[in-house]
Formats: C-alpha cells, sequence, structure tokens
C-alpha cells in the first residue's frame, strides 16, 4: 500500500503469512483527517486491487481511534512495488489521499532479511 | 521493538522523524491476549528502554480494538538492534510476551531503501 491502507473497518486485520526472506514491505504510516469523505470504501477497494498485483505477498493494517495507522504491504520485488505504485487507479487514489484524507504520511520501502515468528506460526 | 510495543494508550503516537535511508525497520505485529497482565506498564517500560539504546531512530506505533497491533522501530544498524533484543530487562519481556502477552506475533528485520512523505514533512 502506498497513500491507502485497509483499517480495523475493513477486516483485513491480523499477521499476514509470508514467505522466506528476502522480499519487501512497504511501511506507510499516516494520520487521517477528520471524517470519511469516501475513504473507508476507496481503502478497500485498494486492498482488492492490491491483493490482485502480481507479486503481492500479504498486507497488515491497524488504525487507532486517534486516526495514527500503520499498513505494512509485502511484495515479491520492487519492480512489482513499483508496478502498483504506478496502478492508474492507486494513482487517483494517492492523489485524494494527499488532497483530503491525510494530514500527514511517510512511505518508506524496506528489504526483509529476517524473520522470526510464535511457535505457533512457525511452519508458515 | 520485538515481542513488545507501545499501544495507543502510552501517548507514542505519530510519525517517526526518521534520517535518510538506509536505516533499519524491525516490523513487530502482534494479537494481544485478553486482559493487561502487567502488558501496558512493561510496554511503556521497554519504549522508555529502547529510545534510550544507541542507534535507536524512532518508533510508530498502533494497536486496535480487536487487540491486532503493529510496532515499527527504527535503527541505524543491524548490530543495534541486535543489542537491544539482548538486552536483559527487554529479554525478559520477550518472556513474558511469548508465555502471556500475545497470541501470536511476527518480528521482520528489514533495512530501510527509500522514503516518500507528504509535502509538510519534506524537511525532516
Amino acid at each position: 500500500m502506498s497513500e491507502d491502507g485497509a483499517d480495523d473497518q475493513s477486516g483485513e486485520n491480523g499477521i499476514a503469512p509470508t514467505p522466506e526472506p528476502p522480499y519487501y514491505a512497504v511501511i506507510f504510516t499516516s494520520q487521517r483527517t477528520d471524517g470519511d469523505a469516501g475513504y473507508s470504501a476507496m481503502a478497500e477497494r485498494m486492498v482488492e486491487l492490491a491483493r490482485g498485483m502480481p507479486g503481492f505477498l500479504g498486507i497488515e493494517s491497524v488504525r487507532g481511534a486517534d486516526g495514527f495507522g500503520i499498513t505494512v504491504s509485502y511484495w515479491r520485488s520492487e519492480a512489482e512495488i513499483g508496478a502498483w505504485r504506478d496502478h492508474a487507479e492507486h494513482r487517483v487514489a494517492q492523489e485524494c489521499g494527499r488532497s483530503t484524507w491525510y494530514r500527514d504520511y511517510s512511505v518508506r520501502v524496506a528489504r526483509v532479511e529476517r524473520t522470526r515468528e510464535s511457535a505457533g506460526r512457525a511452519s508458515r
């Protein structure tokens, strides 16, 4: 995800099962403005779109009652993150994010190098 | 952060100002068990401890009403992440996390390679 993200409301919560590293993470941190203004519907649509993109591995997302949220999406490669960033419908959402939905945001692209999980998840 | 994290309650919310990449992120995703059982106090203490560790750059944390949370802490180097992971008091917290506070968790260590921010943050 970049200028969008699934919130508590979208039912996307949970730890994403991801493959052995290396793979990539897009860490999207944002502070929402007040009011929905079409945000929830668009966020849900963006998750749906992202899931259909080549190289999509998973997504984790939480937003607190104060409007601060973190969405981390996982991808197979940087090139596939670029394709998602440039998707036409995603571009529109990014523009609305900048103009309307987010007071502040940060996008960090990172290469996941090591992972560790609770025992119940070890076999995934 | 690893087996711990500041929640909404700790007042640690907000986008962390971080330096130019490269630097490292520890993405800690978790599902809390029910009840506090000493968790809030320990989470707050861990953030305080982490802030005092060499190489600590910042932290972002959210937990939803359903107990699912994401904490991302940022570090200058992998070695400094290792020193934090091995800190004696942090080790105790990790053990309590495994035995009591978390139903499920995942730790991912990633190298931040590129960043992008909203206009108001561009100069940081």
